[in-house]
């Protein structure tokens, strides 16, 4: 749709991995990888809700970057990473959409026309209403609970190696005390493990449980050359017990 | 093999998710895409008949469309509904594909060699011999028997979603008095659950079973927010009941 | 990050397949398909020993093309196969590099740099210091063990067809008299099963195991519009016995 539209723009596809309805994951990951893309118009789909009430959105970032996706929270946890909101916009103009637009598939029927009008220089207030950033949707991103020694943490996601990203970061290790080189145990519902916290899968063995600082300064649990999602049986949402010993 | 033929040309790849060997899941999947993307040339290979008997084709639709792939009816469903085939051609003229042939890889070694000359401005009539359009090798897409009450129906293809695409589009179901708001008994093999007929997602609740119109204007079965396909353990070419209660 | 680097670059996207921790099915892939690519940069990564004490490495073979990836022997098999090396560096100079460089994530932070800013111009002997190519890390291709009427075989890897790449060739069946139209019997485990030797599936019926020439020139194992890794129960790795009868 966006080659019809806008034969001249380039397209730059990312990932077609996330599960279905997986909103949050959807957001860490846009906003993991954001950073590191070249600046221009950023579509991302999770849309369990299309059809419905969530409205289409186009917004544009204070560092310039234009996101275009559903009101759902999806493309928020990027855009205020990275300086927040400058303005934003429902998708309504139908010159900006196809001509035909069916109640499923907002993705080619809404969006990829939006970006590529963006991207061929319409300018984002054309698009529809303007909207209040503060109205938008956003995701909760469950927060960890901290103790004097222990920490429970929530499954972020897993990714394709089975490594299981945890809403934590090296200062919430810190406060529990666990450095490089400790030794932590890990509960997860009845089962106990062991883990080394290891600043690169090199430090440990073919086996070895470790947790680490994974590329994008998320902790994350990982069986070094082996799969801990499968290992540990855990799902996105599930938590885990954390304590240094 | 494309872009060192034809370096100035743009590949855009749609899709490898095509089940191996599912033909008719191919055909369907063009049928619907084609549309929506630029006019080029459409690369498409599901060829379980590779080195056999089956010829390499080459075709011009009446829209000026150009399609290449196996003439096992993969390419006809989307050139006969997007009006017809202009011309068509076996690809038999060995300048046309890389120099050694093999028996097993006709996508690398003679279709996309062919669809990089084609994209490049050579005359579909180089490729090779004239085919009568009428004698190319057609699917049998499985038609759905229709009662007073009851639809008997085929499963075309399953999503990564799981929705479940059937032989169905809006007409059949209204002949049997299924609107969106019926509700509609499903019987699969042994087992009868109860679906709602919907205009898009949002009108169910999580877990609800829909059966709704699709982006391809075809009908569906799914859960929302779930996997119809898991629940009902079907797969492509399994029968299903409709019933409007 | 190689098109904000390099935004005039063509990234071409071969697979993103490979089994996490497959070097060698990776090296076997890469060198497969390289021959059929465009000349250009050749950034592959499978990367066990990321952080460690292996080196990034760039090299450019005899005839030009140049490589990117780990030095675990990833790249070799197919820089050798293509006539050698004609010179090697480690990727050591940080201004040809992310600027802060994670343990994990070397495909973004260092080898995507680097192919970008070959593929710009830069030298290769700018990335850093010179590499003895006789030094390089080299993979073990297992070999097969041929007999008088027997072959012991290596699975080497399997695709997505369930296809199984042996550590073969026809030059080893030949020794053992298995030609094309011969019957072969097959000894998984203590399992045995007969394949016929074909030239192409067309030859064999739906269901049929046979064992063919596959179209990089390996020898490989398959049902007929089957999956033959699954029915097997064989992995990378495995063995098999094939004794011409």
């Amino acid at each position: 749709m966006i080659k019809r539209i806008a034969p001249e723009v380039e397209v730059i596809d990312i990932t077609h991995g996330i599960p279905p309805q997986h909103v949050l994951q959807g957001a860490l990951v846009l906003a993991n990888t954001v950073p590191y893309m070249p600046a221009g118009v950023h579509v991302a789909i999770v849309d369990p809700g299309v059809g419905g009430e969530r409205k289409p959105l186009a917004l544009r970032g204070e560092d310039g970057r234009v996101y275009v996706g559903p009101d759902n929270g999806l493309l928020l946890v990027a855009a205020e990473r990275l300086g927040g909101i400058a303005e934003a916009v429902e998708i309504a103009e139908a010159a900006y959409m196809l001509e035909r637009v069916s109640h499923t598939f907002h993705g080619r029927d809404i969006f990829s026309p939006a970006a590529a009008h963006l991207a061929s220089g319409v300018e984002l207030m054309k698009l529809g209403p303007a909207l209040d950033p503060a109205g938008l949707q956003r995701l909760e991103v469950p927060e960890p609970a901290v103790g004097e020694v222990r920490i429970r943490a929530t499954v972020l996601y897993v990714d394709r190696f089975g490594n299981v990203q945890l809403n934590l970061n090296a200062e919430h290790l810190a406060r529990v005390g666990i450095e490089p080189g400790a030794r932590v145990e890990v509960e997860v519902g009845f089962e106990r493990y062991f883990a080394s916290a290891v600043r690169t899968f090199a430090e440990a063995r073919t086996g070895d449980i470790v947790l680490y600082e994974d590329a994008y300064a998320n902790i994350a649990l990982a069986i070094n050359r082996g799969n801990a999602a499968q290992m540990f049986s855990v799902r996105v949402g599930d938590e885990l017990r954390l304590t240094s010993r």
